[in-house]
């Protein structure tokens, strides 16, 4: 995103592209997913809705845009869900681990994950988590109550996120991929086809 | 607290137990429990340190004071730590619910937690939460690396305050102390005695 051309020719021009993902992130936040309409965006940016999708696509496409994350948990979330239910819960954490030890892909999930306190990052991390990647990894593992069990898996990796990289405490901090997924996988398998009162 | 005699007599006079805590408060939030005396918690209130340990005890009372819990982790934890290790993750999430399902001492807690995410509230909660609660606990229990699986414990417990009572996502929200019990009891006790890689 740093390295896209300037238009030289036109140096005091809104960015448009910009203007409609500032559009975006602040709709959704206030609106939630459901509440925001690729019209609305275009609307607040300045820009007609055409444009909007000519930019960015679905709506599922503008709002992961607006997250400004740099994978897509749809493509990052495949392996994942390819082998079924059996050994998920390994997969899942091995993925967990990938995209947060890295600092490219952390800094924007930390940023996200700091919206956590007030209600408009609320509804983007609702959205964003719940609706992105929990949602579609529970249904196409077709769990029985996958809403359920998906929050489970959600609870202990928020707990995890919040101690290993916002508090950073250690020795959790410095415990190695391995050693996170050896310790969090059973727990996750657990939660996702083990039995539940 | 809030049914607290007023001293009629001196309407204008600052309150120097609230001054005590301010700056304990502050001081705590900003060098931590370990980089805090009384003394220098008293100086910045204008009061003699005497004075602060006859309002309030030893430095740990103090710390307790200043984080405004309405129950005394010390007292609360005994019937946890009695038990012995075996059963201790069913005990700690026993009492984690009757604590944090009722709200006199759930609204002090999440005051707590929101400052997770700025850098003196990190302090607050590191020393609050892992000196007052998980450290006295691992070494009662007599766990062989009682901070690993201390902060393995936290890792569970702080996802399910932010997704429950936070963001508050059902149906976790609204699930019933038992079935969170019978749910996270098993985590925590593989947390606390299972083997760890």
């Amino acid at each position: 995103m740093s390295a896209a051309p300037r238009r030289g020719r036109r140096p005091g021009a809104p960015d448009t592209r910009a203007a409609i993902l500032v559009a975006a992130r602040e709709l959704f936040a206030a609106h939630g997913f459901a509440g925001t309409s690729v019209r609305a965006v275009a609307t607040a940016a300045g820009v007609d809705a055409a444009l909007v999708h000519h930019y960015f696509g679905t709506k599922d496409d503008l709002f992961l845009a607006a997250l400004e994350l740099r994978v897509d948990p749809r493509v990052a979330l495949l392996p994942v869900i390819e082998g079924g239910v059996d050994g998920a819960g390994e997969r899942l954490m091995r993925l967990f681990v990938s995209v947060w030890d890295v600092e490219e892909t952390r800094l924007p999930l930390l940023a996200l994950v700091r919206g956590v306190l007030d209600p408009g990052g609320q509804q983007l991390v609702r959205d964003g988590f719940f609706r992105m990647v929990l949602g579609p990894v529970g249904s196409a593992l077709e769990l029985d109550q996958p809403e359920r069990r998906m929050q489970l898996v959600a609870s202990q990796l928020i707990g995890l996120v919040v101690l290993r990289y916002v508090l950073a405490v250690e020795p959790l901090a410095s415990a190695s991929s391995e050693e996170l997924i050896a310790t969090y996988a059973p727990t996750l398998q657990r939660y996702l086809s083990g039995p539940l009162p």
